[in-house]
């Protein structure tokens, strides 16, 4: 990967992903290899919307290789209720570190960071836009159980506006992947993401019942549907319960069904599927650290052989 | 201690808190020493309640260990807020981090949090229940002072609702100590405390007041008496009132008492004491550096040697 | 500089203040000797107000000498909110660390925090007060550019209330240097600040007007004028217009005029200004980290001195 941000999953080409999963592969082999790589080196962490596990995730990757992180803090405690632009604030912040995480409510905001500064900027989810390393991490998780060839994939649930889902069927197209959307009408993926899909020669089919398509799976991604999209609660609840899974959903399953998740769950897995060997939710939050490392890694390396070009020049 | 996790401190025989207290001297007399023995470890902090003097506590512990940390953060701004379980979030966090700092507003957090994942956790405080770390500072700091062998403890304030004094009351009974327990008559311990300590065979005298009982120990521990607590505010001051000290009230106190307290104080000891030798609770809150680096030191041993037998295996 | 903290840029002679910032420009000419300077200790990061640049600067600039950072988080998450006395808190948290960083809304909380532990003490602002590791980094940017000798400095906005502004004018009176002042009536330097600047000699003009002085000027230092300082909505318009900057209104500056703005801006100084060579408020943020690395670089060499004297005596 010859980047110099990671701004979307679809800047991505296929050489591009599978440098960055092989990596990613190398850290999780030998994590010790990598303990000091980036001594020295301090990362911001700018979230402009709530996070845990994305922040804690970024966190423990980047000291996990030496780096040290800064953190912008609550929003409202910070200089962006001053009404200063966000461009401002990656100008000054940018001097204070080696890299830049962010998150933030508005689609664009981190290309808009990425014009401004000269170091390295993350995209930690943009608004409604993209979530770039969360599609990198159910990627190699996909990867490290199936491969990504001859693959077969479920994508259930809120397909409408879940950012992550609508990411990862497009990174997706890359590779020789069949792809099931399941979902109730009202929650299909939407019209542009589909003309996109048709536009790359995706094999994609949509359902409104998991039932049929069920045995043929290699990979089952779950999504929360939530109850603000309905007007309506009793019919959130008849919606929802239909697409909820628990251990007996899953008896016909094929036997490595992979069943994931990008977390947090309410009910839409049940518990009992925890105890299944088809659950593959909680290694695929914890494939965040090798993944985001890599990420890292790559993007450091990346900007110093940049500035060791430009010293040479 | 060959310990998984730090639950409760009623968990700890004389043997397991003597370990640690060793241990906690040892890294007071040389911390040099122990500067990078846990280098490239990660400790998530988990505070789903506020803290600033414990959470820094164990902060700091750690980065005197070479440990990084990991945050998560206010409570609000977390995934709880989006309905997540307890256990999935612990479960999602392991994977994060070599460790496990919780302190949560149920009584149990910490118990269904250490089932829930293969880190050793550290219980900071789970409501009503225990904060293991508090006993094992406030047992050193006795120790470093007076030694755990015959021993007097007065214990004062409101010792109904104080977890701090349940906790250390339970420890003490390990030790050959006599506990006086001054409170006014509404705040005496309950019921199912003196209960438990006179199960042990412990030594134990109530007391409405501290007069009588001062010229006899080697120790007064006081506590908080919260308005919360006295449906009258009049009441509250009249009462609060008679179990506050100064530097008058110590006039006839042995030479070598030291007057202890968990700290934040409000009233309850004056300005005054703070010059005289008795005066104790600075040093004991400083304790919980040493205190807690032997707990993370010996927490993060014992899991290296479970996996090393893993390994071996 | 032989302080033990850094509590107001008055204590601060002409050399304290060149030892410093030539200081800063060794750490600036070559970080990686800085690097682990102070691996091992510990900073405590005390922000009884938010702040997002001055706490992240500190916090990195820590970092890149090897210092670890704790932060007590926000205020209402903090024993302050149980009722705890300022002496307390910081007579806990020296147990914790090596040094304090104390942002606090009442002026004179730094003087106090320093009177009550034997730690070192930076203030990071206090109420009206002072705030002089900003001074500092102001005069890094106009020496690095500039010089500190035979120089002329205007100072923009709002005289009346900004605290950077009264502190950077009495440093300046260190130093060879005229000082330009231009503000609405309104808003004019207080009647004290001006009779400090007289009694020490220094060459002080008033202006209601950019026009006439900035053909002079090496230095153009900008503040915001704040709404609420205005009764009417109107006449703030009217009034902060006059006091904006943009590419226009520097037409007729000297070639080498510096724009410096204490940061965040809002409407003050116009992007257009950005893209001119005369823009210097993001280059001075910037001089927050290796200005904050002497000053910390130079405290803590201090107190281990000092503790080292103690050991021979």
């Amino acid at each position: 990967m010859r980047q110099d941000h990671l701004i979307t999953a679809t800047q991505l080409s296929r050489d591009d992903i599978e440098a960055v999963l092989d990596r990613a592969r190398a850290v999780a082999d030998d994590p010790a290899a990598y303990a000091d790589r980036h001594a020295g080196s301090v990362l911001a962490l700018c979230f402009f919307e709530p996070s845990t596990r994305t922040r804690m995730s970024f966190d423990s990757a980047a000291k996990r290789l030496g780096i040290d992180t800064i953190d912008m803090g609550d929003v409202d405690s910070s200089s962006v209720s001053k009404g200063e632009s966000l461009s401002d604030t990656v100008r000054v912040i940018e001097g204070y570190a080696d890299a830049l995480v962010l998150r933030h409510p508005s689609e664009g905001a981190a290309t808009l960071a990425a014009e401004n500064v000269s170091v390295p900027v993350v995209n930690a989810g943009d608004g409604a836009g993209q979530h770039p390393s969360q599609t990198l991490l159910d990627l190699h998780t996909i990867r490290e159980n199936h491969g990504l060839d001859d693959l077969t994939v479920g994508i259930m649930g809120d397909l409408k506006y879940g950012r992550t889902v609508h990411s990862l069927a497009s990174a997706l197209t890359n590779f020789d992947a069949n792809q099931h959307f399941i979902s109730p009408e009202s929650l299909r993926l939407p019209r542009s993401v589909r003309f996109d899909l048709h536009e790359t020669g995706a094999q994609v089919r949509e359902h409104t019942d998991l039932e049929g398509v069920l045995p043929k799976l290699d990979v089952l991604y779950v999504t929360r549907i939530q109850k603000e999209r309905f007007p309506d609660e009793n019919e959130y609840h008849r919606v929802a319960g239909e697409y909820q899974i628990d251990a007996d959903t899953l008896a016909d399953a094929p036997d490595d069904l992979s069943v994931m998740h990008p977390l947090p769950r309410v009910d839409e897995i049940a518990p009992d599927v925890d105890d299944t060997d088809h659950a593959r939710y909680f290694e695929q939050a914890h494939n965040g650290i090798p993944v985001r490392m890599a990420l890292l890694d790559t993007l450091l390396e990346n900007a110093e052989a940049a500035e060791g070009m430009e010293v040479d020049r």
